[in-house]
């Protein structure tokens, strides 16, 4: 295996793109990406999406975007793992540079959620839970989050309004980064007074609905450094699954996936808890965030939403967490999530996060949910001195 | 690169199965590759699939089909390359295993039409074509051929009953085929007097809207006959690409993307043409035949249908095509085709074809077209002794 390096990234800021169509909201990162890499050729394009059909009627992303952007000829393929389909694009990428297949890949998560040909935006997302066995049955995707998170509150005593805290810490961070579709602070005082979207999830609990793309460019890290002054090692592409539906999970309140997926990341990256400078983790919903800092082993059972609480997902906490807005405030194009949290950490360790940097960021790790925890995609990512 | 063998192969009989959910067409040639295979385990299941969401309203096929067939846990994803979706994932499998990153690899092939919660499948279809460039203005997938056949009967001088050559081959290979959809020979004259669907395209000339799924069990040659007796090497996996939108070609009846994935698989495997023992080919429509035998290399410009005429197709012929009934009378269940393909060139190499054996095939090329010629996927198979 080799090592494989980050040498480009490109983000669009997310938000309602009404007026830009899906291949050109691919365009712009892609291009960015490529020129902050200096490349201006590739050996694959993989694209992270998981919408496209089912919102504008466009399949075969990966030819079209390959076309679009000036790379007609290259392999090109649509990855899709629901909201982490652009962590799984990448990963596919890590694995045909790490493998030796390739030595160029261009990886960019692409989503278009508003202005869309197809049905409710809601139903759409309905399709990363079990069709049969939840949606079928009515089951949004923010109605199984509500389950959990009201088991979770009566599990551990905890209020509603005590979530709070990860909506308060990523809208502080989002309101510094110029990518983030909500660039604003909000009190813990909006929080309790927002909107009820599903009981017990409100609105400032939710990652938004909205359209945005991310890309990077991989290459061998033994060459990255003659094209790219800030290259950023992959240390470990790590993948877990679970059950789709979380009725036939063991507890629903343990990610499984999440801690499968992260033992593989660390055992392959050679690091532990205690060398995670930042945590990019899939916070779509409040309860996801704690389930997740759980599962990872960041925090003991019950005890993830205590470690918000206590300021500890702080930029300058033990595990600071959605340092640039994370899903809810820098927002959520659910196949380009996973991207823009890799471009994230990356952009941490190279010293460019802005006001929101993580003091001497060495190592990141970036973490994409598909579903509620059935696939589970993590990334870490380790400066190169 | 560790060269990369096809160790156990599985399908399920291409119909309308009104009676099985996408999940569990998914099982059946999955535990029966695993079974040939003699491997319970696996280190990644990618699914090739186009219509789920849209269809059936199931995204995230990974983590599902994984945990259905007993998986769970296992990294698993969904590859989208329109009708290429099969031999996409493949092409993944393949990139994975010869890297050196795992060993076992399943792959599966899904497509549900029948059936469908969704819109109508011929809309659906058309998402693999442009979407605002084609598709929006009504062009329909068998549009698009009808157009390219009405402009190569012109350029070239064909009758619409020359066409009838392909449908005639691969019907009389389907009858000896038991997974095929279309278990009967057609006469010539029965060609001629098919139903028009979209001039000139007619019934005969169509592949049927289906139900199927197929698998293939990877891992290194080195270690593939320690766990099959026959397992049949990947000598090549390739891909090009082209535009998506027909009127983007340089010649609408080039197919330079056919062209680009066959001379890299070719240069790959180090074979020429003169080493196929047969042709796999995507044959949706016969002017896709027609226009991928001669951007391979078989026939020169305008001569791909009269390889047809002159029986050159057929088992005996000097590239035998669609060997056991071919898109047209197997079926094309799009994202499980690539994966059929496959499974019948690896037969035809173990020499398991039955009454359509090509004599002593040692060399069998399979290709999948997404769209009309985008995106080309090449995979060369070679017996081992």
């Amino acid at each position: 295996m080799r090592d494989v390096a980050i040498i480009g990234v490109g983000q669009t800021k997310v938000g309602e793109h009404w007026d830009v169509s899906l291949r050109h909201l691919a365009l712009e990162p892609l291009q960015a990406a490529m020129a902050d890499a200096g490349v201006t050729q590739a050996d694959a394009l993989y694209v992270g999406n998981m919408l496209s059909g089912e919102l504008t009627g466009q399949e075969h992303l990966g030819a079209l975007v390959a076309d679009f952007a000036g790379l007609r000829g290259i392999e090109a393929f649509k990855i899709e793992a629901a909201c982490a389909s652009g962590a799984a694009a990448l990963r596919m990428g890590y694995i045909a540079v790490a493998g030796g297949m390739m030595d160029i890949v261009v990886v960019v998560g692409v989503e278009k959620m508003t202005d869309t040909t197809g049905p409710d935006t809601t139903a759409a997302l309905a399709m990363a839970a079990d069709g049969d066995h939840e949606a079928a049955h009515g089951l949004s995707f923010v109605a199984v989050n509500a389950l959990l998170m009201r088991r979770y509150m009566h599990e551990f005593g905890y209020s509603h309004q005590d979530f709070g805290a990860f909506a308060v810490n990523a809208h502080r961070n989002g309101a510094n980064n110029p990518y983030a579709m909500f660039q604003f602070p909000v009190k813990a005082e909006r929080f309790a007074s927002a909107p009820m979207i599903c009981d017990p999830v409100n609105l400032l609990d939710s990652s938004p609905i909205c359209d945005g793309a991310a890309a990077v460019v991989l290459a061998p890290a033994d060459v990255a450094r003659t094209l790219n002054a800030a290259p950023v090692r992959i240390a470990a592409s790590a993948v877990g699954t679970d059950t789709v539906a979380v009725h036939d999970r063991r507890d629903p309140l343990v990610l499984d996936g999440v801690a499968l997926s992260t033992r593989r990341a660390f055992e392959r990256a050679g690091v532990g808890l205690e060398e995670i400078d930042l945590f990019e983790l899939h916070d779509a919903f409040g309860v996801m965030a704690a389930l997740s800092l759980e599962a990872a082993g960041f925090a003991d059972r019950g005890q993830g939403l205590r470690l918000a609480l206590d300021g500890e997902i702080e930029i300058d906490g033990r595990v600071p967490v959605a340092t640039m807005g994370g899903l809810k405030a820098r927002g959520h194009p659910v196949g380009a999530t996973g991207i823009y949290q890799v471009v994230e950490a990356a952009q941490q360790l190279r010293g460019l996060a802005g006001a929101n940097q993580v003091e001497d960021a060495r190592i990141g790790m970036a973490q994409s949910i598909g579903g509620s925890g059935a696939t589970v995609i993590t990334h870490i990512l380790e400066r190169m001195d």
